[in-house]
C-alpha cells in the first residue's frame, strides 16, 4: 500500500470507532434527558471531551487486530472506543487531581461546568465546587461504561473474559502510576531515573500501548507468544514514547508539540530530564530555577541550556531511542507475522522520530 | 422462624458477603504490593472503608434470593458484594465532591492519606491535594471492581447481562442524583418538594433499594412481574427512608443516627421538611438560621419547634408513612409469593417504626 492507501485505511477504522462512540452517546444521552437538562448536558460535554483525541489507543487495538488477520472489525472498533473512554475517564479524573479547568486551551469538564455555575451568579469557591463535582461524576461514568462497551462488543465469553482482564490491568496500572506521582510531590525530592520510569509505564504506558495492543491481539485469536510479544513491544515502545513526551515538554516546539515549553519547567514536573541532571553538577543552578512559578522565557532558556550542558538531554533521547530499538527487536522475532511487523514498525518509528 | 434464628440467619448472609469481600481485597492487595507501599496501603484503606457499612445492600440482594427460592448463596453473596463496592466508589467520591476528610468521626481515604503526608512535612494544601487524589483513585478502582464482582459471580450468560444492566441503572441514576444535588446548591433557592424527592430517589434510593432487590429477583429467575414489583417496592421504601432520614437529621437523637442533629441544619441542607416549610408563614424566621455555620443549640432547638410548628414535620412523616405504606401495598399483589412477603415487611417496618 502506498501512503495515499495507508492514510485511508486509517481514517477509516477512526471512523468506525467514532461511530462505536457516537452509537453510545446518542443512547446515553436519550437515555438521560428524562433526569434532567443538567445531566443531558453532563453527557453531552462528556461527549465533546471524549471527541477531541487523536484516538490513538483504538489505533493501536485495530492494528494489532487487523494485522493478525481480524475480519469483525465492528468489534474491534468497540473495543478501540473502550479504551478510548477509559483514557477520557483517566483525564477527567486527572484534570480533578490536579485542579486544572482547561485542557489544550480548552475548558475541560470542569471548566465548562464551573463557567456555567458563574454564569447563573454562583461565586467562584461554589463555581469550582459545582465544576469539579461534575467532572468527578463525569470521569465514574466515562470509567464504568468502558468497561460495558467491551462487554456490549459481542465477542465470544472467553473472549470478552480476557479482554475484561487486559482493561482491568490497564486501570489497576495507571491508578498506581497516578498514585506515585502525587506521592512524588509529597515527598518533594527529585526521584531516581527508574522510579520516574516506572511511574510514567504504570501511570500511562500501560494503559495506552501495552493493553490496547494486547487486546488486539486477544480479540484476533493470536497465540499466547505473539499476546506476550506485543505487550512487550507496547511496554518498551510506551516508555520511550513518555521519555520523549518529557523531552519536547522542554525542548520542542509549541508548534509540534501543542503545549507551551515552559509549562513544565514551571510546574516542576519530575522527568528523566531532572532526574539526570540532579547528579550532576549543573544542578546547584538548575534546581532553584525549577519550578519557579513565574520563570521567564530568559530563565527557561537557561534551563534548557543547562540541561543540555550536563548531559541531561543526550541522556534522555540516548535512554528513549534505546526503548524504541528494544521494542522494534521484538517485532523481530519468528513467530511475529510480517503483516504485524510492518503494521508496527511505523507506530516505533514515529516515536522515534521527535527525537532529534 | 423466631427472633433468635432470624437473627443467625442474617449474620450467616452477612458473613458470605464479608467473605467475598475479603477474598476480593486479599487478592487485589497482593496484586498490589509489586507496585509499591503506597499503592498496597491505598487497597488495605480501600478495605477498611468497606468494612465499616451495615450491609444493607448485600441483604437487600440476599432476602429478595433466597425468598424467592435462590440456592446458590455464593453467587448471591458475590452479587451482593458488588453493590457493597459500589455503594463504597460512591461514598468515598461523594467525599471528593463534599471536600469532607472525615466520615462518622473517623478520617476517611482523604483523611487518612492527608494526615499521612502530613506526617511526612506536607503542608496542610498538599497533604489535603494528597488526599483527595488517593480518595478520586480509591473510588476509580472501587467503581470498576463493583463490576467486576458481578462478572466473576459464575452466573449464566443471561443473568449476568441482566444483573450488569442492573448495576448500569444503578450508577446512572445516582450519578443523575448526585448532579442535582450539587445544583440545587448552585441555584441558592429552595427546590420544590418533588424536585427534593427525585433527587433523593435517584441519589441513593435506586442504587440502595430498587437494584439490589431487582438484581436479588433476577438472580433468582424470578418472573419479570415479580421483578418490577420488587423494583416498585424499593423505590417507594427507599423514598420513605430517604425523608425519614432527613426527620431524624433534625429531629433524631444521636444516640439513634450516629451524627449529630445540628449538622443538617448548619449546613442548610435541602430536605422536604425545609422545601415545606418554605411555603409557610414561619418561613420567614427559619431561613436566617439555616445554613448558619455556627447555630448554637438554643437556635437549633427554635428551628426545630418552627419546623414543627409550621407543619413541615408532620407533613414530611406523613409523606414518609405514605410511601412507606404504598411499598407494603406492593407486597400484597397476588404474584407475590407468602415467604418473599414476610421477608420484606420487616424492611418496610424497620423504616417507618423510625417516624413517631
Amino acid at each position: 500500500m502506498d501512503e495515499a492507501d495507508l492514510l485511508a485505511a486509517a481514517q477509516e477504522r477512526q471512523a468506525q470507532v467514532d461511530a462505536v462512540l457516537e452509537r453510545f452517546f446518542t443512547l446515553a444521552i436519550r437515555r438521560a434527558e428524562p433526569l434532567g437538562d443538567r445531566y443531558t448536558s453532563l453527557w453531552r460535554v462528556l461527549e465533546s471531551n471524549t471527541r477531541g483525541g487523536k484516538r490513538f489507543r483504538p489505533r493501536m487495538v485495530m492494528s494489532a487486530y487487523l494485522a493478525l488477520g481480524g475480519r469483525d472489525t465492528e468489534a474491534a472498533a468497540c473495543v478501540g472506543a473502550a479504551f478510548e473512554l477509559l483514557h477520557t475517564a483517566l483525564i477527567v479524573h486527572d484534570d480533578v487531581i490536579d485542579h486544572d479547568f482547561v485542557r489544550r486551551g480548552v475548558p475541560n469538564i470542569s471548566g465548562t461546568f464551573r463557567d456555567e455555575a458563574a454564569t447563573r451568579g454562583a461565586d467562584e469557591r461554589l463555581a469550582e465546587h459545582f465544576g469539579t463535582s461534575a467532572a468527578v461524576i463525569a470521569g465514574d461514568l466515562a470509567l464504568f461504561n468502558s468497561y460495558r462497551l467491551i462487554d456490549r462488543s459481542g465477542v465470544s465469553d472467553v473472549v470478552r473474559s480476557r479482554l475484561l482482564e487486559v482493561m482491568d490491568e490497564a486501570l489497576f496500572a495507571s491508578a498506581a502510576g497516578e498514585l506515585i506521582d502525587v506521592d512524588f510531590a509529597v515527598d518533594g525530592g527529585v526521584p531516581r531515573v527508574d522510579d520516574i520510569l516506572t511511574m510514567e509505564r504504570l501511570k500511562t504506558a500501560v494503559y495506552s500501548f501495552e493493553c490496547p495492543l494486547q487486546a488486539g491481539a486477544i480479540l484476533a485469536g493470536a497465540s499466547e507468544q505473539t499476546v506476550t510479544t506485543l505487550a512487550d513491544f507496547g511496554r518498551d515502545i510506551g516508555i520511550a514514547y513518555q521519555i520523549v513526551d518529557d523531552v519536547l515538554g522542554v525542548f520542542g516546539s509549541e508548534s509540534m508539540t501543542g503545549k507551551t515549553t515552559v509549562g513544565d519547567l514551571r510546574e516542576g514536573k519530575r522527568t528523566v530530564l531532572i532526574a539526570y541532571a540532579r547528579s550532576t553538577r549543573e544542578w546547584a543552578e538548575i534546581a532553584p530555577l525549577l519550578g519557579k512559578p513565574d520563570l521567564d522565557g530568559a530563565e527557561a532558556e537557561h534551563v534548557r541550556a543547562l540541561l543540555d550542558g550536563c548531559g541531561a538531554r543526550a541522556f534522555a533521547e540516548g535512554l528513549a531511542r534505546y526503548y524504541g530499538n528494544r521494542g522494534l527487536a521484538r517485532l523481530a522475532e519468528p513467530h511475529i507475522p510480517s503483516a504485524l511487523r510492518e503494521e508496527l514498525h511505523p507506530v516505533a518509528d514515529a516515536v522515534l522520530r521527535r527525537v532529534r
